[in-house]
């Protein structure tokens, strides 16, 4: 049996700096992908038109077959000038929200982020003149759905991003026209959320989020990812979803790769990297979790069409497009077990393990 | 400032076999303390009294000043014979109950194990006999307090112990004169379980849990143990239960080294041993954590007193017993960052970090 695919579209991936980006941007292809959403969290983070032109052209340098849409990394630099001039710029310019982690690098300006009393939340007014400018321009913004852990209100890893649904609710009701993109979405509550809101609210869910639950990453450092995997009903929510086909709801693997001595614990002071690296096995890897809960008939849709229709990048555009072939093995294919990085190396999700599916022809489309 | 504890007794400790038990026993009286309660989850199992009674020979030799009682290891082999020949040939003889990884070990018997239809927990019907014979000779059941994960049924590691606590309530109802310990409690709602039955059933706490959540595992194997530390709501019940000097909850460390290459994470296919080592540095660790959340006037309580009471252990018995004196550092006690084995090395949690106790004196009190 064979599955031929339109144009996978990858709508949330780390490609990295140096060495690492010149191994895993190629990797993007090899898992069956001509689209890369990629995020702009760099040292230092991609916050300006210039930079994101920059980074672009050095991932056409090393991979140009790959169409780069690239984003901004929202801080108090961002300016409503800066979305007109992105847009102008030709930068499909999407927009990065605060998250978990990075949010609490967007307190520690000193410029005048206001914390909300009522739990130490961030404020999103703050960027409304930002959002005000996206939605003007027709940008889309992406959240990261988490609010930071705070052990007085009792927030913490596993409920931070229910937690944060109301700011998702609030944000769609002062910007209905904004398209919004909850990313990487792990819970039954962030799935009817977004269900709950209108067509310009979209969602996005990894690969592993459809695999993993927190008994997977409990003791198991390469399973550890932010927002970490939830519990079993949460990943039956997900999957539920991708099952039934739903518009709004389409892949953004957030493959994020560490090199194993950032994700080793041998420090008893230091945790590991969180992340998880899916590039290089993408389109076999989600082939053969949407067959493990019966819904292989929605590939296309997951992987390309829903997310191509909610961006406004449609299969035929001007770079051209393929179709991707898999085919269903009978032995399984074995993932690599590692990638040489000079002398490190990087461990992709799945290690050593066989996946029943494998990429076996792309064919020109456009 | 300095305060004297009589006699501090660890009512749940791994002591292990061979080098390693050759290593750490030590640490018992180290950390404060000369009474340990010895689990007996060894390689085998202690499953007899004979076991029993060479393991705590062994114990001796290593370091006869501390008291050892000794646990079997509930399986089938065990009969109500064994458990009036135990109580006959003078062991403590308290039996460890099935748990959530061990529960998996009990059910692997072919011979007779059932498994009720509602969600697949062990039933602890069958071992009926066995308790009926405890009580009768007025031994103690330590329950570890959790049912195994089953994704089908939505049961994973955060919300194991709240879904076992039914089975303590039923075994209560049917032995209400059985003395049962549920183990290293976690949860809010343990916590209030054990409050609500009757004198016969109380809970020991450990150290590590009265510190970590959920967060501080996540990614962070060395904090990584089972039951994992839960959530921050969770943690203050412990605490509050603490602080309250609740004469049913009392220490337990459950100490349980392992060294760094079982829990190094470099392999993508293992995961992590469970386990946190508090044995070296227990008492000014308990001490500097109750102290953080208010409670140092219930150290005693907590350490010696409560325990031994609810094990009918009284400060004075036949060994004698010592008054320990810690005292308040101004410039921090430094954890030892590991512990020498052979070409191998044990890490103490909170290694490196400063505590703000030291065990300043030893006295005879007997």
């Amino acid at each position: 049996m064979s599955i031929s695919i339109k144009s996978p579209a990858d709508f949330h991936v780390h490609l990295r700096q140096g060495p690492i980006c010149e191994l895993i941007t190629p990797h993007v292809r090899k898992g069956g992908f001509d689209l890369a959403y990629v995020m702009p969290n760099l040292k230092p983070p991609i916050t300006n038109t210039e930079q994101a032109l920059a980074y672009k052209a050095e991932l056409e340098k090393i991979d140009p077959e790959v169409e780069y849409l690239m984003t901004l990394y929202l801080s108090l630099e961002l300016t409503p000038d800066e979305i007109r001039k992105a847009k102008k710029a030709g930068i499909v310019g999407k927009i990065r929200g605060p998250n978990g982690s990075e949010l609490t690098g967007v307190k520690s300006y000193p410029r005048g982020v206001t914390t909300n009393s009522d739990g130490g939340i961030e404020s999103y007014e703050t960027y409304y003149p930002i959002f005000e400018a996206m939605q003007e321009v027709n940008m889309v913004l992406n959240l990261h759905g988490e609010v930071p852990s705070d052990a007085a209100a009792n927030v913490h890893v596993l409920n931070a991003e229910p937690t944060f649904l109301p700011h998702l609710f609030k944000i769609h009701a002062a910007f209905p026209n904004l398209r919004i993109v909850l990313e990487h979405a792990t819970t039954r509550a962030a799935v009817e959320a977004v269900n709950k809101c209108g067509p310009t609210v979209a969602c996005s869910i990894t690969a592993h989020h459809l695999a993993l639950i927190v008994d997977d990453w409990a003791g198991q450092s390469w399973h550890f990812c932010k927002p970490v995997a939830k519990f079993p009903d949460d990943r039956q929510a997900l999957r539920d979803v991708v099952k039934e086909g739903h518009p709004r709801f389409f892949l953004g693997s957030d493959s994020a790769p560490h090199p194993p001595h950032t994700k080793s614990t041998s420090s008893p002071t230091h945790g590991c990297a969180a992340g998880v690296y899916t590039s290089p096995i993408l389109l076999p890897l989600v082939a053969h979790l949407l067959e493990s809960f019966g819904a292989l008939d929605k590939l296309e849709a997951f992987v390309s069409t829903n997310g191509r229709a909610f961006y406004k990048r449609p299969v035929k555009d001007e770079k051209g497009s393929r179709t991707v072939t898999i085919q269903k093995t009978t032995t399984g294919t074995l993932v690599d077990a590692e990638y040489a990085l000079g002398n490190d190396r990087l461990v992709p999700f799945w290690a050593g393990k066989q996946i029943g599916w494998e990429i076996v022809h792309w064919e020109a489309y456009g």
